[in-house]
């Protein structure tokens, strides 16, 4: 491989003649061998693409640097924006705490680009771009990477959590209001009880998506506060006035996001508390995601010795030994991916815990697991809405069946006969192996007649809708 | 020990004659011996009780329970209320998930009550009042329970959590002000960095714990919305029309807390959310707190060879071996607190996935622990703040030392020299282990007049307060 | 109440005239009103009661302690471990995280009771036994709380988790064999599988107890590492020498287990991995149990509805609003006893990475963590054998018919015709809601007489008991 | 692009041309669209190839495959670990939580690589060898999925977590041994404390290291024993006798690992406590590593206004604005990766406990988030003891300086005045800022002289090496 020579404040290092990046890119390769290589998320090198483009900018509309030099620097941010430069990042996640390193990625990678769009070689000559004093001017890694991760975690939320969440809780919605006739025994302690419609009990699952969702929304504000602007520890040292306010509005701007700038920025340095806040949001949902993935697979078990009340989509053979096995393997890639974030919220919670004083140097473990969850949260509820919720049926023998078998259905009889002998009616049907009918009769407390005016399970379903 | 013989619909029961509950108590009594007796906490006693004079109330004006009933039922919830029954409820957490069990032991101790107080022998003829068709008329053990735990937990909020917290942000926001003028070393990464005031450190830490309180607000909405009328599956079975609202109408009349019926009621039986979300905020100020917390203490670190910025109080001898030592000991308390607040958020969670249809079966661990976090914060944030943050001075004498020893006050530089001069001029400082002025001047970057008019810690703490 | 005047090194405190303790343990009950009072588990104490008893006779053979003052200070922690003094222990979790003050808690009920007991009055005079120079002699904080956590903690695992999980263990064994004809369906992705007995499904449980013992005593000889002889900082400072080895020698004579002094004393103060691994063989148990509590009580549902191939014992009645209905109660119990776990090993994870320097200031925390995972897993499993596994019945005419029923007997065909042949059987049966044999015979690619011979339950459950 | 047909037990689907993959995989492919592609992790992948050899090999050995079959799947198998087909496994962990579709991917790759080397045409005619029927004779995806992942798992543990490990442990063993004599101040809740030498201090971390080395050592006994010959549900349907003992045998033997069949397949398919067991041994060596990395970042803290008692290497600039800055970054990258190993344990835990009565389908995440910790683990590891623990040198002015100023080297006078006047001494010097010396002599507990025999650090080092 061919190789050119970069200098940073510490001296000269050798980089590939075909990369961009500089000496602080290439020093971090060689000194965190952890993990595969370029780990760091690229979403993450794209919300560096924004805030540097938009910090150029607000630095020109200061007055402190050139209309030329914003200009290539946007382009180039452009150009990472479309995914053109996507090889340049070859940095992990488990280097310096801070993200520094991948804030020099970019900044270098910018400078030598910029060089080449300037029509200069790069190596050769001053830098019509400076990384430190241009592209990183009135920047710090330590305000850039949180508003990096801002702008990325809000972007997943936006663009791939909530819509793969609401494609879900629309279908199960659709769901509850087709089934909204069809009784079924209900189940508590997985143990039959009265009965309820399929649409009350998905109606229930739409109800924890609606609140999830709530939940939310209710983080981003905080989310939606950027850093940038804090600089070194949160002062604003080396930022012009009013640049802090300025650069979150061009962010918003050019994300078409609600960024603002964080009402404090030393908070916004020390401690990523916006991130744990969010997360614990994405955590919830996959609380309520595995409650209903669960019930799914449960309720769809079978054919034949499981509950076997809905039917889901065969997609694929289940079994490389059973022949002709079909499996609810959405549910378990959803619940797979819950468990993830589970971990993941952990891990997060951690890395918040650990700021000290001015920073908190677990940003990058931090910002992947957010991404991390983000992501498949919205893949895993769009793959399980298109490939089995869409396609669910109730099998209907099977719940006739089974609701008429269930002895609770004796719980109508309270009102009637009290709790006590409706017990013992129910009881002795156990006991005897009989109907809940015959027993009540020949226990002598209410007559056959009696016995099929009050115990209907259409009419033990309710008036909550 | 004298017993008397209680009855249910399983048999009779040997129950201590000194007792109020009745034979259901005592089976689980029996049937549940792990860890600690009566470990069901007692503020979800006090919910029931709430809940159970409103059920009595609704009953009897929607016609369905006689005002005699009513009263007596809720005579006897006041006197749980004033605390004059607590040695009645003698079950532990790890009983039926579904808590019923506990729910029963209310109703038979208002029951056994009840008759006490209507002048009859408990034990002896009918009872006045019967235990499940009266005192748990309209309600089931799957709507009362999670009614009960969020009338506890939104109060241990209310009363605990919230007051403690704002008594901590108050008094760092008049330590912030106070402190405002004094200019310190700023450190990241733990090492030395830009200046900033004490002033500016705190306001980041009332910031957290802004943040904090507003995403604890941000879930008792959801917190807010009460089971109560779903009954055994949701459905309301066996309660009267209009019930559901009534009840929580009620409930928020006698708590004086903005209790609704929940929206859905099939959601608030098969999952607690609601519990996961709040809880998530909880977890959220822990990590905050800890970061709080954390500073405090190495700041204070010392007295003579650590950093020792700032003086806390000294609040008791500090070794039983190490004469005048003296601890951060509230920091020290706070900080298990906040990592007893992560791990209960794992067991919420957990707990939170597992409901299966109609039911989720971990309702007392996971209003345990919540109960247990949001008293724990409260409380420790009250103690921190009056045994440590209300007593913590500035050591003027040792910050004036560190900040003008700080090399990155070159930092200053950047604008004037550009970077990569200004890292030269540290770099040889630390190497040579001069000063930066010695250096700055040496190296010929700026005269002694310019370096002493560029470089003032308190010309470097920014515009942002 | 009336008061006396207790001193310490910071001056004089009022403390209640009818408590043993002095001004420390008073200074910590005002200072830290964090939860409930007194939760610092009193098996901590006792341990202390091991290890102040085993340094006064350490100390009185080398030298360093009269046999006077060795007889008063043993005399006391007798009282102590017989459970004379319970009502001492005044003081919370939530409080240095040395547990210094529960350490000078037990130092100053010794040095007054043993005046008491010197026949003295307690507040006149000199002391007798003097708390800091005579009981705490040779030892720190530093190193007997870690000290008394371990015997706290492994006295534990040995006389309740361990019993306890032994007890079910067995019970699971002797169901195993008993049930080791009963052949069933087999599930898989909740799905019907081949079959195999319940003997060895059964089996699969008792193994994965066994593998969690042989886990949990693999920690064992970390725990038994006790921190004693390092006094303040693990150099042992103050102590004579050959103490460390000595002291450990007496806590194992008097305890009965196999103590020993730990290797490295800085390690044990400054770290406590030892709880962390023990705990995780905990945590390792909890998943175990919550596997087979959840299979146990998914193949007993029903009775009706649901998979009802086991019977389990009817404890309780469920409901307080469904007659008759029962529910897996021990199940529940013992889930939830696992979540707690899980959530628990989260706290000791967090507070064992958190030493710094010489001391890890998470100790109490961590033990009562500790202490009640391996309470609550040794009563669980106790419960739960006794309320439950030792009365698990097969329901065998449920078991046929599910059986029977299964469409992935066609994996028999697999080795006879090929998967893809067998796959095309299993899909047609499935779609035509035929039987197996039916479409086997009428593809052509079996006799009737084939099928018969080739696919059989009983034949199809291997050769692995 | 173009594409071929392949077919399965449920029809045709189009396959990229180029590839060796068939329906199944590309089925999931399309099915599962979470996350990256092919993140399923390629050391997996790797196992099976160890297996399915393996089995090939056994089956031929027990007469169920021809030579001929068993010499082409060998061939694929080769390839495999060779690397040459990495692109060939383009699947999702987010898939079914059997991972069948890997299996199968594997399954079809053999079977249309093996259809190449045997000089045929992919599509065109009959198989030669079989994915179902040949490659995946005698198994399962539930036994060959679990046997894949220990076999991955077990080999990077032993191929980069341990001797990463062993690096850093040496490292700082031989640090332990060259500082043995350099005295400094202890720190107790960061607090001064009692002198000791470094040599003892990094004896701790060592310690640490040596005790988590030895239990995740003793974890690696349950981790050997593989799944294979269980086949569907763990009875070895359609295996043939002493195929599961000669297959790990043939594993043990192609790896140079002690594998060794499972003592109870039925364990092996429906829990992988083994993994959960194993993770829990790396968590132990997170929380060891994270105290130990946190410990360095803080010694080294400065260069001028922090601790400064280590000087750690400068392996880059530190901050894209602050000139000259050196941070600890390898302390960083080590402690974020010990957070997500925390994190990642909760995954595992969760899904752990996941298994339902004869499979666990939570194998994927499981395995993925395993190999994640310990291959970060070792590399961190690596990169810390390379980068950072080799270069670590005292600065001995900068830690002679400290330990001279502590007020607890009055500690040494306990044992000759007594706890209370030494108190009294150190407090006094606090108060005044004066030395010990001043106040010991003045308060007239000692005399110069005894004060000077009596209080060198040295002296107080104790005999605890």
């Amino acid at each position: 491989m061919k190789y050119r020579i970069e200098k940073d404040t510490m001296g000269k290092v050798k980089v590939p003649i075909n990369k961009y990046w500089g000496a602080q890119t290439e020093r971090s390769r060689n000194n965190f061998k952890i993990g595969s290589s370029a780990s760091m998320p690229i979403e993450i090198i794209y919300g560096f693409a924004y805030l540097k483009k938009a910090a150029a900018h607000s630095n020109c509309d200061l007055g402190v640097l050139s209309s030329e030099k914003r200009d290539l620097i946007s382009q180039v941010c452009e150009e990472i924006l479309e995914g053109k430069l996507d090889n340049q990042f070859p940095l992990v996640i488990w280097q310096t705490g801070s993200g520094t390193q991948s804030n020099m990625n970019v900044n270098e990678v910018i400078a030598n680009r910029a060089q080449e769009l300037a029509g200069k070689i790069i190596g050769e000559g001053e830098k019509i771009v400076q990384p430190n004093d241009d592209v990183n001017k009135s920047q710090s890694s330590n305000d850039t990477f949180p508003t990096g991760m801002h702008i990325a975690c809000y972007k997943m939320i936006i663009d791939t959590t909530i819509p793969g969440i609401e494609k879900l809780r629309d279908t199960l919605q659709a769901k509850s209001v087709e089934f909204k006739d069809v009784v079924k025994i209900g189940r508590t302690h997985l143990m039959d009880a009265t009965p309820l419609t399929i649409g009350q009990e998905f109606s229930g699952y739409v109800s924890q998506l609606n609140h999830g969702l709530k939940a939310l929304k209710n983080t981003l504000h905080h989310l939606a506060e950027l850093a940038l602007g804090g600089t070194a520890v949160g002062t604003g040292l080396n930022a012009p006035k009013g640049y802090d306010v300025l650069v979150a509005k061009k962010i918003a701007e050019f994300t078409g996001l609600p960024f603002i700038t964080a009402e404090n920025k030393f908070e916004a340095l020390a401690s990523h508390d916006a991130i744990v806040e969010s997360h614990g949001a994405l955590k919830q949902l996959a609380v309520s995601l595995n409650k209903i993935a669960n019930d799914i697979r449960m309720m769809a078990s079978g054919p034949r010795s499981g509950i076997g009340e809905l039917i889901i989509p065969a997609n694929e053979p289940g079994s490389s030994i059973m022949p002709g096995k079909v499996n609810p393997t959405q549910s378990e890639a959803l619940t797979m991916v819950c468990a993830q974030v589970m971990g993941n919220d952990v891990t997060i919670t951690v890395g918040g815990t650990q700021g000290h004083y001015e920073l908190n140097v677990f940003k990058p473990v931090m910002a992947a697991n957010f991404l991390q969850s983000a992501r498949l949260i919205g893949d895993a509820c769009a793959s399980f809405n298109e490939n089995c919720a869409i396609g669910i049926q109730p099998n209907y023998s099977r719940i006739t069946e089974l609701v008429n078998n269930s002895l609770m259905l004796v719980t109508a009889l309270n009102t009637k006969i009290g709790y006590y002998k409706a017990a013992e009616i129910a009881n002795t049907a156990h006991k005897n192996g009989t109907t809940l009918k015959e027993e009540a009769v020949r226990l002598g407390y209410v007559t056959p007649e009696e016995y099929d005016a009050w115990v209907k399970p259409e009419n033990m379903i309710g008036f909550l809708k």
